[in-house]
């Protein structure tokens, strides 16, 4: 299967595409940041983060998308961006008919390094040696982008076979 | 002018439309409250949200949308979740090309009471006299919509014409 795992965020997006199944290492086939302005209007900023999700999505044709749970605890200064863009990220999938499942940063840590308390290097460290790269993916954000597309692919995506099928039946029905 | 106000929110997502100009008291147009179940699927719900949003926006043609700007020191649990709605909201006007603002609670309540700190039966009381309803809005998500638009509407939307000229500007551009 290939996913697409979406490390959301407004000034930086991370996009990681990995196609593998469970219990294999997986191969990458591409990484990308989507980026905006502080400065700038937040609606062009999440058009802008739509058009290009929605851009990822027809260029990959992922079976799935992955994104990070965002919690309230985090930095308050940015957190609501960020929660927007999570948002404006679980949308896009859903609007492409494909199946959105959320994970914990710590279920994404847990499923990359064996520890929920890993820390950005392990994960980047993990992600590279997963994937077999040459070097590790920059910035973060799409390491932890393609973390979150490998932690799907080995939970086997169980409930999100079953929310296919609703989404499926949500596209049918007239509204 | 006709304005669009949203009151963002995953179960309860207020909508109202008003008419009017600066300094009068406007009329309204209609008030709708966007609904979706708790416990199902983020993706479902925001997809949900999406599809309401733009029939709504389709169905009224405003000039304009104005959304409730999202704090972090709300009900934590539910946050996240108000945030997310909100993006999805900030990205339904922007998708349709109109001008988006965005108001704090203080701001709306401030322009509809003479109060940034009125209590919602204040708010849902001037709402239903200054567009000389026969009843109050119901819920109160509803009211607190038509607030937002009464509030862009006095505003004057300075900020609202600058942001649509660079929104058409982004729209021509090819990506």
């Amino acid at each position: 299967m290939r996913v697409l795992g979406i490390d959301p965020g407004l000034t930086r997006c991370g996009v990681g595409v990995v196609e593998g199944v469970p219990g294999r290492p997986g191969r990458m086939i591409g990484y990308y940041v989507v980026r905006s302005e502080p400065g700038e209007d937040i609606a062009l900023r999440l058009l802008n983060l739509d058009r290009s999700l929605a851009e990822l999505i027809a260029e990959h044709k992922p079976d799935a998308v992955a994104v990070e749970r965002v919690f309230a605890q985090h930095n308050v200064r940015t957190v609501m961006g960020t929660a927007q863009a999570s948002g404006v990220a679980v949308l896009a999938g859903a609007r492409a008919g494909l199946p959105v499942e959320t994970y914990t940063p710590s279920e994404v840590k847990a499923a990359v390094t064996g520890s929920g308390t890993a820390d950005k290097a392990q994960v980047t460290s993990m992600v590279t040696r997963l994937l077999q790269l040459d070097a590790p993916p920059k910035p973060a954000d799409a390491a932890d982008a393609l973390a979150l597309a490998i932690c799907h692919i080995w939970r086997g995506g169980t409930r999100a076979k079953i929310q296919a099928a609703a989404l499926a039946a949500a596209r049918r029905s007239p509204r």
